[in-house]
């Protein structure tokens, strides 16, 4: 495919389409992942909510599906919170009135927060591993494992949400940025400082950090979900595109049926950052559970036991058909996702940048 | 000019390219209006916080330095609120301390708020001066005032934030819809609701406006600064650009000079919401005021009485060189601007753009 006016990250990443199938932790399993790399996108994993054993099982079966494929596995970066039973209480206080409209105890015992960092373990695992590719969000892992890590050879990629993360990441070394602007659905990558109010959309950050990393592929990420968008990225200097949204009403993708549902509303035209679901900013429908606290409110605990708090809400919630307590992620253009095989979304997607772009 | 991929913009307008110089209520005189003009892009004139009798002066005077070329005139179309003495009152003691840190009297006579909204006075003006475009903010003129405009036989335009927003403009016989991302600085032109978490990005916003309105020309403005953004938003879709904050440089445009500073910065990779300095949401540079009372505060009276009781202080602060008090106007490509003429700005615009475009 020589068609593409930038082969920098289709070189860098042994990919056929300068494509990502962004990471989405929660519905997004070696189907999704395997489906897009069959179209000629990188499939990405999202290790964050898996187990070691878990993660080894996925990637498993994506080598069945995806023979010869590239592997994206990604990770998260934060760094755990250190336990605030204070706050903790004053979550559960401010929840108490959903737990007892749905005929739960408000004091039952709560399962752990699930999503964990990278760590010495996860970086042996990646050693065993070998995935072609690595992602980060919120960060990089610290010196000592990001050097084994790129000691295996794989291209690292990290989110930059401003200019400034954008210059520390290639500082650090990184093979390629994604440009995530302010449309994305999902978790704000930010890792230098908290204040979204700052966050630049995808059209005026990505040019910016083009110019500001020169030598590194960027990829943007943020509101793209079809080929007019992929191709307006690379028009505006991006080498490929991350997406995720578009995939989310994929059959391969475990989107929970009333998640699907309200992407497929004309709710999915309002989306919003909200802290409430995990702690950190995130962008996602605007649901009841959004309204009702707004969407971002001090009392969510530190990132990621926010979550912990709303798992029985959720699955309680769910099992009615209510999407009150779900975190309904989404981009800003969650409109413009079809209910397609993801394989079908990447051909498309791809096939209609091209067109955009005349060739 | 057949080489732009779509030309019902120029056709419309009667201009040689895409591009409108937005309206930017402050800086923004015939002198800027006229630069633009003169190079083909369609001149724009704000005039919300002009007099009658100013508004016919600069007219004639864009009139003598671009003969023969079209003039856009801009409104707001806001309601004026309710005179709130209670609600006054707390902003002033919320800005007392800074009244005093200058050596102001915090109890001295203010003056009035100077953005006034369309009426019929501002009606026979436009039936008087003829301007060949018209274009809103905030909604448009009620239906008896918008027939006369329109039966002037100008094209009318304005700005949508949402999807819904456009539908409703095109319903009410909006001959252009500008798609205004979040990334634009300036006001919101928010006028269904005033919920500013869910307003979308450029990237997001415009095709899915495109798609909505599918027989009017769409305008894209937000974020866009230089040729690879007028480029990438004509592959989203877009027949045209409006673009102000990289005009903010140029020497035809009176921006103050602690704004030009602020510009040249660092601190304009730094913008964020607020309705500070005037009641509604707009985007500028984080500066002091932003900082120390949060950029959108419960505080701020309403829409454009905010601005009154900040006069005295944005007066006494720039006389000492200090833009603590400044609305600090700018979108978040502002770090793209540079301190070139306008015309010579427009002109690399198009220029840039048209080689991106591949033509």
């Amino acid at each position: 495919m020589n068609t593409w006016p930038d082969t920098r990250l289709c070189d860098l990443l042994g990919i056929a389409l300068p494509l990502i199938q962004a990471p989405m932790a929660g519905p997004n399993d070696h189907a999704l992942a395997a489906a897009a790399a069959s179209a000629g996108a990188l499939g990405s994993l999202p290790c964050a909510m898996l187990s070691a054993e878990q993660i080894r099982a996925e990637v498993a079966r994506f080598r069945e599906l995806a023979p010869g494929r590239p592997l994206n596995l990604n990770f998260f970066c934060h760094r755990s919170p250190a336990p605030d039973a204070t706050r903790d209480a004053a979550w559960r206080a401010a929840l108490k009135p959903f737990y007892l409209e749905l005929g739960l105890d408000p004091d039952m015992p709560l399962p752990a927060a699930t999503r964990r960092p990278f760590d010495a373990e996860s970086c042996a695992l990646v050693e065993q591993l070998r995935p072609e590719v690595l992602s980060f969000h919120f960060g990089l892992p610290e010196p000592a494992l990001l050097a084994r890590v790129k000691a295996t050879g794989a291209p690292v990629l990290s989110s930059a949400t401003t200019v400034d993360e954008a210059r520390w990441l290639a500082a650090q070394g990184c093979d390629a940025i994604i440009a995530q602007g302010v449309e994305a659905g999902g978790h704000r990558g930010l890792f230098l400082g908290d204040d979204i109010s700052t966050q630049p959309g995808t059209f005026a950050l990505l040019p910016q950090i083009v110019d500001a990393v020169k030598e590194i592929p960027v990829i943007a990420a943020g509101g793209i979900a079809d080929g007019r968008g992929m191709a307006a990225a690379l028009t505006l200097g991006a080498a490929g595109v991350q997406i995720g949204t578009a995939y989310l009403l994929a059959p391969e993708c475990k989107t929970p049926a009333v998640h699907r549902a309200a992407l497929q509303s004309a709710a999915a035209e309002h989306t919003a950052l909200t802290n409430l679901f995990s702690g950190r900013p995130a962008r996602g429908i605007v649901n009841r559970l959004m309204r009702e606290l707004g969407p971002l409110s001090a009392l969510a605990p530190a990132f990621p036991q926010a979550s912990a708090a709303l798992a029985p809400l959720r699955a309680a919630a769910e099992a009615r058909g209510s999407a009150d307590f779900t975190p309904l992620w989404a981009g800003q253009a969650a409109p413009l996702a079809r209910a397609q095989p993801a394989a079908e979304t990447t051909r498309r997607i791809a096939a209609e940048a091209l067109r955009c772009l005349g060739q």
